[in-house]
């Protein structure tokens, strides 16, 4: 059973401003809270019906709630058993640049395209992710599940990509119109790519850093691909193997 | 100024059965209007802001609203100047499997998916998908907007996916864990390729009928690419070049 307070302390965690003065994150549906279970993030509360099965013996009580309550505390549309509040993770290892692929973000906003990026880093053993300025907050509840529990394995940090670069010895990738045919691109070992904002692309003041410009062939009408399907297309072949 | 019946009808239209007992669709943003106007597409109606400048003079009258009531009216977090209601195309030639390249959707059951496919396609110049059972609805407005106006250009027909692979005698490539690696395909001028569910992947009854087994190697921890993601590197190494 559910407290009016409850409920409505539940949904101020939608909001970014509440989310980080608690320090919490929503996670929800049996997958994610299987994997997060068996996570080092802290679990602060677990609210599952009856009928949901943990993975494991949590340490924390679980609440038990109906359906109905489930609908009124979930952003999914369609509730899967389990919402779960944790806490954010603070002590995020400074991102080592030195060596390894490493995925900037320069502005993607929207949370789908972000969880997305962070899947597609994750699937490819990519372990570190920089997001710039304007980037969606890696605890927006919809950024949490379109990872599909790849933030558990990624590092997310947020950083002016200008700093990261103007240090950074490491050769850089970006999508750009006029650069290298991405499938003649060779695998990549060491360097950073660069994923630029959703309308407007890489911004210019980061384009000087780009030392490997690369195009994705073109070859009917769309404008442009979605940033995820460009990074994990890029991505592959920078991997390859 | 809109009266409060034009607000019922447009908001009905967010409802597939609406929709299609209407036979329209709605699409937003000045970059969807301009193309919409500029195509094939019967308009039935403009509602747009005073300072919306619209690509070529339409021949459909533009009801001139308030921002206030096209936030009413939209269905998107950033209403953008314009919201066109369309006929939707009923004519839309049969899909021709004799050659060239084809996208097969095995049950894509989110909006925002089915369009990154579709613009996919247009992106890499096929223009034919067939959406089996279970794939979104064309005309949802999710879809609509997230093809970012390549359902212009790229044919979407809904069909059994048996009938149609049971006739074609087409190669059929499909996403599956032990298959050819992705890197090592060879450019494909004629084929099929079939995306399967988000959660479930190809159903077990189109199994058979693939002859081409195509694997994106995994190295990381994520379980699964986004159906997006997965049929843009597969698509673009089809492609090649």
């Amino acid at each position: 059973m559910l407290s009016k307070n409850e409920l409505k302390y539940i949904q101020s965690l939608c909001q970014k401003k509440q989310r980080q003065a608690e320090g919490l994150f929503i996670a929800e549906g049996t997958k994610l809270a299987e994997e997060l279970l068996k996570s080092h993030f802290r679990i602060r509360k677990i609210y599952a019906t009856a009928n949901w099965v943990p993975p494991i013996t949590p340490k924390e009580p679980v609440v038990t709630i109906t359906e109905a309550e489930l609908v009124r505390i979930s952003g999914l549309q369609t509730p899967n058993k389990v919402l779960i509040i944790a806490e954010q993770s603070l002590k995020i290892p400074k991102p080592v640049l030195t060596k390894g692929l490493t995925l900037l973000l320069d502005g993607i906003q929207d949370p789908g395209n972000l969880g997305t990026l962070i899947r597609i880093a994750d699937w490819f053993g990519i372990n570190q992710v920089i997001a710039g300025e304007h980037t969606a907050e890696l605890y927006n509840p919809k950024v949490i599940q379109s990872t599909m529990g790849s933030f558990i394995r990624v590092q997310v940090t947020y950083q002016p990509l200008e700093e990261v670069l103007l240090t950074c010895k490491l050769p850089v990738y970006g999508a750009l119109l006029k650069g290298e045919n991405v499938n003649k691109l060779m695998p990549v070992r060491d360097g950073l790519l660069i994923i630029g904002n959703e309308s407007k692309g890489i911004r210019n003041e980061l384009l000087s850093y780009i030392t490997h410009p690369v195009t994705i062939p073109r070859i009917g009408g769309a404008e442009s691909l979605n940033a995820g399907v460009a990074g994990g297309i890029i991505l592959s072949r920078m991997i390859g193997g």
